[in-house]
């Protein structure tokens, strides 16, 4: 039987107070709430009403997007029996594999849709960031496909470790530039504060804003943290939910790891609706990198997401953006914050986190691959370490469902960097951490204060 | 609906002459024709058996091995719509897709069985060669997953092309060479005749028997030519043909990369049967690298398949074992002869063949990855161009199915140099071609006349 699930997941219906609250930015500068025209002059209309609407609970697919998902939907929902195995549990280990599609992982889901948006606004050019270059690669392609062009920036540390995947990105057509650049203020200030500057999704993110803003007929599109990317991902947990009935199974704990949190969601939006109108509770648990734990570590608080100062300042789990984030091969989720609607979820209680150490997530990949055959991306890795923690804590048998976001095929070079004995554990400069955290707290008490 | 083959297509079965004259190797030294235990020593009797048997039409595939196949099998046969739309053809152009399971090519078809019966006869390790490095990916997996340590000798210049492939086979376990080694006689023979050596098939096959024979409890295992690997890889089209008919088309041309034979053989035996036994014609078209164009321009001659002359010369269309192929981006087509059975099928007219350049082999592979977003390996970027001849030289409009026999991730860096216009057209030194040949006739002529 085919699965294809043909809505995406309105999580805004189930806590519509989020719907308000959510984006609600500020400028910590003048003190004064941002207006939406400040706010997001690079959205179009669409994507912003679906940033926002909390009325109705499931939001159609439209036709060409669900065309060109059928070209890899539905993804593979599998029992990793091998990797039970491999781990001597007799719980039952199911993942979600993402990463089949040519593109190589979720970030497909969003670039689709967001190419078919634009498309339709009548924009030419596209411009984002990237970290780890995968939503790089699926908006490369998904814009050669609609017939746009687009740039893409992304960043250093990962540009160099992963030097396939922007091969990738100009096989599609696409122009890409390493961040932080030469041809961008964004870009060479960056690289005047810190001439060894790895990079970070906030400045890659800053110099695709500021080169979409020069250019007539370009917008600034994001792989992401806005609800809207959030939403779009959804149609993973929506299939996977169809997948277990079909089973004839349901997990205890469904984990996922969470960077600026597209992939989060998509997986957990649906079974924690499910959860809460079926009242089958599931435990969700986000995985996040020690390197940059904004959730386990972070404080709720006013910060901007990128480095370029024109997007507004967003109340969200951050580390601070002026936290320098180790140069870990899951460049996917070296960004400093969260989405602002997941940090809301998070500070209500409505998921766990859990933070791992790059050496853990590796091992943890390696046995994954070995028993299974697929290599997994480091940021994926991460989501496998939560069901390894979450069947060795339960006092009996349970179901796990773990979301493999993408593939780890360009990401070998790290896999070889671990074999041979030659990575690091990611640890953060606790120092820097705590500078980072302390400027944060200021910046907010002084936005409280006037 | 899912289609899911369970047997293999003996095709002896349809030309059993063929299982006797197939294999007849000699010792052209000896003007002696080999005995079966000087030829195989390293064949488990159940491969032998599958190598030869002509009485049976279909070999159920076994349960473990179905098993196996199902975590990645039925693969997708797609119409590539937006190709043709490229293209501006009429026609339509299907494409199988064999790069998406874990080790990313249709060598896992065979890796899986092989595993399966040598570990079945109490093999411990496998030792075997490896071109671009897809058969010993396949091999590796398939080998951890069965519990069977192995050792790849995989072709030098195809290692320094695309360093993630032997990154790829160490996550799973095994154990690697970059060859000529200097591990064995044969590699450091190889190294001392030319320091410079890129190193080929022959060499590689040569280093691995030479492993296998020393270590007791080893056994060799080849990834194509041998008449028992060309067997397992026609689940491929077995699969095609349930598929073509639940989409209701039947392709008048099939076209395939051959390197030594077992993808294209994969993918052409199930459609060659059915249009003997259907009378439904089906042009079958074979695609090679000008650099190593053994259909097109060898000759059919006892030749010997690799460097370390323990195999038994066999008959077969080859350029020679002294050819040397110019080192192009498609490693697993720089073997310098192919499968006996389907040389012997290739003189008897029961397909043709075509050669095509490296430049043109990845202009069409980079315009198939903007329409369809599947970036292909070089190898099996020779069936597309085989596929846009065939539209192109129709007088109406036809239906093709052409056989993707892996993706090309791991060699984006050959793309890489392609965009940067840094990649020759891979053309063969004349003056060597005809030189092996020559050298070729005079040995055959010379064991005709003792």
């Amino acid at each position: 039987m085919t699965v294809l699930a043909d809505t995406w997941c309105n999580i805004l219906n189930d806590f519509p107070a989020y719907a308000k609250r959510g984006p609600a930015p500020r400028n910590l500068e003048t003190a004064r709430g941002g207006r939406n025209a400040d706010v997001r002059p690079q959205m179009t209309l669409e994507l912003f009403r679906q940033s926002n609407q909390a009325d109705c609970a499931e939001i159609p697919i439209p036709d060409p997007v669900l065309e060109l998902y059928s070209l890899y939907r539905p993804t593979p929902l599998i029992r990793a029996k091998a990797f039970e195995e491999a781990l001597g549990t007799t719980s039952r280990i199911y993942v979600k594999f993402e990463g089949q599609n040519a593109a190589g992982s979720h970030k497909l889901n969003s670039a689709i849709a967001q190419a078919y948006y634009f498309k339709k606004a009548g924009v030419e050019r596209i411009t984002t960031g990237t970290g780890a270059g995968q939503w790089g690669a699926a908006i490369s392609w998904a814009c050669s496909r609609a017939g746009l062009d687009v740039t893409v920036f992304m960043v250093g540390v990962s540009y160099r470790q992963k030097p396939l995947r922007p091969v990738m990105m100009r096989v599609y057509g696409a122009e890409i530039h390493e961040s932080p650049s030469e041809v961008t203020e964004v870009g060479r200030a960056a690289r005047i504060a810190d001439p060894q500057c790895l990079g970070s999704l906030s400045i890659a993110n800053g110099e695709a804003i500021e080169i979409a803003r020069s250019i007539p007929g370009a917008r600034f599109a994001v792989g992401s943290g806005e609800n809207h990317v959030l939403l779009h991902q959804t149609v993973v947990g929506q299939e996977a939910l169809l997948q277990m009935k079909e089973i004839g199974d349901f997990p205890d704990v469904v984990t996922a790891c969470v960077g600026a949190g597209s992939n989060f969601a998509g997986i957990s939006f649906p079974f924690l609706r499910r959860s809460l109108r079926a009242g089958k509770a599931v435990r969700i648990i986000a995985a996040e990198p020690v390197a940059c734990a904004k959730l386990t570590r972070g404080i709720y608080a006013y910060d901007l997401s990128d480095a370029s100062s024109t997007t507004p300042y967003v109340r969200m789990m951050t580390l601070g953006r002026d936290v320098v984030v180790p140069g870990i091969h899951a460049g996917g989720l070296r960004y400093h914050g969260t989405s602002p609607l997941l940090s809301a979820m998070y500070q209500d209680g409505l998921f766990e986190a859990r933070a791992y150490r790059q050496l853990q997530v590796f091992e943890t990949a390696v046995l994954f691959a070995r028993a299974t055959g697929l290599i997994v991306a480091p940021e994926s890795a991460h989501a496998l370490c939560a069901a390894v923690d979450a069947v060795r804590e339960a006092p009996a048998p349970i179901s796990v469902l773990a979301n493999i976001s993408g593939h780890g095929l360009l990401d070998l070079s790290s896999y070889d960097a671990y074999l041979r004995g030659e990575m690091d554990d990611g640890l953060p400069d606790e120092t820097m951490i705590a500078r980072s955290l302390s400027l944060l707290r200021q910046r907010n008490e002084y936005a409280e204060a006037i």
